[in-house]
């Protein structure tokens, strides 16, 4: 692979081209389960021309290119599992441009989402976007990520007003104009959101932004079963209320997080909420949620008004993952993702868990209840089969009891490498429909191959 | 044509397939100042199986297919303009399925915006989508069509879960689940709405739907000119407000509707704005907004809180167009609909006023101020191509003003065939995708042809 190697210090400066080991197998894994494969060679673009000369020399040398983010995905997405160039992409990390007066930020994808909202502040603005950990905003866009806030301000989907994208065949487009709404054209832009770098290189993105509210309140409520903690979420959705984070921790994670830092939460399925806006709203949204929670049984509610409590409260919510997995040390992890109507969830979590007390599988259960997504996370024992088989099998077991409801394999996640296998069943025919779409716009396959939508294996779609 | 009509009556039952002369007359044209073409034969069907066996016979046949709803398009988006077969759907109207935990409801697509709401009110819930005319919902999810309300809830992109799509191979696909996020497979739901029947037809769509809420407050600020008028609802989104509805409606615009309704609003650029929620949220955000427009220059400012009033109110506004073309008995209708970035309105706004004082041109200004989108709707002889020529060039010059502040040729009425000249200009490199994609969906090109995206003249995507 040195001639891969010398080409593209030939096209770009030398120190943005790169085979050495630590280099590689840092490139060559995320934060999830699955198998590392090295690239062949990484390379660090500086900016959209640097983007355009890699994947012109790609498409030309029919090479592999793989998008590069924070690293921290957990389905594999940037797992090179074909070799090839892996695009850091960690160098483009530019807020380009802040427009207050249109609530949008133009900025490069290696952003981090905290870096983002730290400079947006000065602004009095922030970016609602909120996965569980401080990812690239170019890797956000790619997996269609979503997070706590979801209830209320939607997916990246929904604060993707346009982006820049370098295609398989090197040619720059933006997929969208900048005006809030459209009917121009195909809209593509939702198409390039979660396309988990299959159809191009995100190398600019314009974001909505969102003005920091005048009061924030959190809450959390405690009650003596997930059954009725996931029913007071869908009320609270139901009466109106424009929650801004609603999660639900179950009892095991709380006791991990108590474990892990010092918290002392009773350990039940619990309701962590906030809620914003000028003060007037959150005083008329707290009250209605309140009665509506105890209507729902809950056996305490505490209200988080103190900045620094409320931002440990959250801290405490974004460990969870970290303080379940501390307990099982040189395990990995997997979580299920399964999204469902919101009338489904009770049902969906009821049988998550009778299938964790039923396979002994090492798992405790997150939620963002408000969108009818949660998480089951985990800890998997990569070098023992049976174990890894185990886990698959409620992963597949959980899959398929979401989609006889009516919802997805995957809520904010993506598909990456661990979601494949269940494209065929949740999307039927209209699989041919993103595979051919995916032939038209990289005819020869060398973006991200092996993630997201297989190519059709016969012409199923003349 | 005998062997057409012969053709489908075979496969659909008689009643189900005309050419007389009336039925192709009603099927040549829409509301708009687009050329009839009469269609050779216009189908029926009752079911997506029907829809089925007339596409699937159509591909076999190799004849154009024109989906077909209220006929209310203003971009000639159902003209037939290469003949074959004009499906219209309006017989395909039941409400389906209502799931009022799930927000959700199932229609096919000949229901029409006002019969739903009707049917949904029984159970406290609504439609939001409100465009000027009562459209059927499958013509509105195939234009992405907007209207007063986006401010709010958003274009039908934002308001559509799902579709059932009947391809032009004739698979029936669901383009998504039901979920209320999903990053599995590319997200195509939001592709096929906007696409204007040119990837298929939609056969059925499952439309969010949203509590009735609590109290409705309706308000008229009255102010000197346009540009405070614009500057004032700008300053509305600016302040966080969750309006309703804030429609601008131009001095001459005003004049026609008092006439035509025997109104006697003040003849001055108007903001018709409309705010609800639950009592305590409404009370603060009529407060805050009346702040906000003082500021900015308000001459008069009324609540109307009564139903009726309120109702009378909006009837006006949504009239405002017959008004306005009642003053030109025999001339066509021809409507700009740029939308720009919000801070680049009142800029847009001026230019418009400037080029029609200029040009003479017989146009008013009406607007859904709080998404950038407002239109100019000209009174056009189009016997007359002096004056069509002058209306189009003032169209054209709108256009272009749009695109260099960051906007769009299209907020909501869609490309059809009046916008297709601008499609390159606006989307540059971007169209080779459309074109590439409208290609692998539909390699005949017989779905809608002459619509949206025209095929690559030249292989431009490889």
């Amino acid at each position: 692979m040195n001639r891969l190697k010398e080409d593209l210090r030939a096209i770009l400066r030398s120190d943005q081209v790169s085979d050495s080991e630590s280099i590689l197998e840092q490139h060559s894994h995320d934060e999830s389960y699955h198998t590392p494969v090295l690239p062949d060679v990484v390379v660090f673009p500086e900016s959209t021309e640097d983007v355009v000369a890699v994947i012109s020399y790609a498409a030309k040398q029919g090479v592999a290119v793989v998008p590069f983010g924070a690293g921290s995905s957990l389905e594999g997405h940037v797992i090179p599992v074909s070799g090839g160039i892996s695009l850091d992409m960690m160098r483009m990390n530019q807020v380009l441009e802040v427009r207050p007066d249109d609530f949008l930020v133009r900025v490069q994808p290696g952003v981090l989402k905290d870096e983002l909202n730290e400079r947006l502040g000065r602004y009095g603005l922030f970016f609602p976007v909120d996965p569980g950990s401080n990812a690239s905003l170019g890797g956000m866009a790619a997996t269609n990520a979503s997070g706590t806030t979801t209830v209320r301000y939607g997916a990246m989907r929904d604060n993707v007003r346009a982006l820049e994208v370098v295609l398989p065949n090197g040619k720059v487009i933006q997929t969208s104009s900048l005006a809030p709404k459209s009917s121009s054209g195909y809209n593509i832009t939702s198409l390039f959101v979660g396309s988990e770098g299959t159809l191009g290189v995100i190398t600019e993105l314009w974001l909505r932004v969102w003005g920091i509210p005048e009061q924030t309140v959190a809450a959390r409520a405690v009650f003596s079963d997930v059954e009725h903690c996931v029913r007071a979420a869908t009320a609270i959705v139901g009466a109106g209320i424009p929650v801004v984070r609603m999660e639900l921790v179950d009892g095991p994670y709380i006791a991990a997080v108590n474990q892990y830092s010092g918290s002392d939460f009773p350990t039940l399925p619990t309701l962590f909420l906030e809620f914003h806006g000028n003060r007037r709203h959150v005083e008329a949204d707290v009250e209605v949620a309140k009665e509506v929670i105890e209507d729902e049984g809950c056996t305490s509610f505490d209200f988080v008004t103190d900045e620094k409590a409320r931002q440990d409260m959250w801290a405490a919510r974004h460990h969870a993952l970290y303080a379940f997995m501390h307990q099982y040390p040189g395990f990995g992890h997997m979580s299920t993702d399964v999204c469902v109507p919101v009338s489904k969830l009770p049902e969906a979590v009821l049988r998550a868990k009778e299938l964790l007390s039923q396979t002994g599988v090492r798992g405790a259960i997150v939620g963002h209840v408000g969108d009818g997504n949660f998480h089951v996370s985990m800890a998997v024992d990569r070098g023992n089969p049976d174990d890894m088989a185990r886990a698959d099998a409620f992963n597949e077991q959980l899959v398929y009891t979401a989609l006889s409801l009516g919802g997805t394999c995957t809520g904010e996640h993506g598909v990456g490498l661990g979601k494949r296998k269940y494209q065929q069943k949740e999307h039927g025919d209209a699989l041919a429909v993103m595979q051919a779409i995916r032939a038209a716009v990289d005819p020869q396959h060398l973006m991200n191959p092996g993630k997201l939508v297989d190519p059709a294996t016969t012409t199923t779609h003349t």
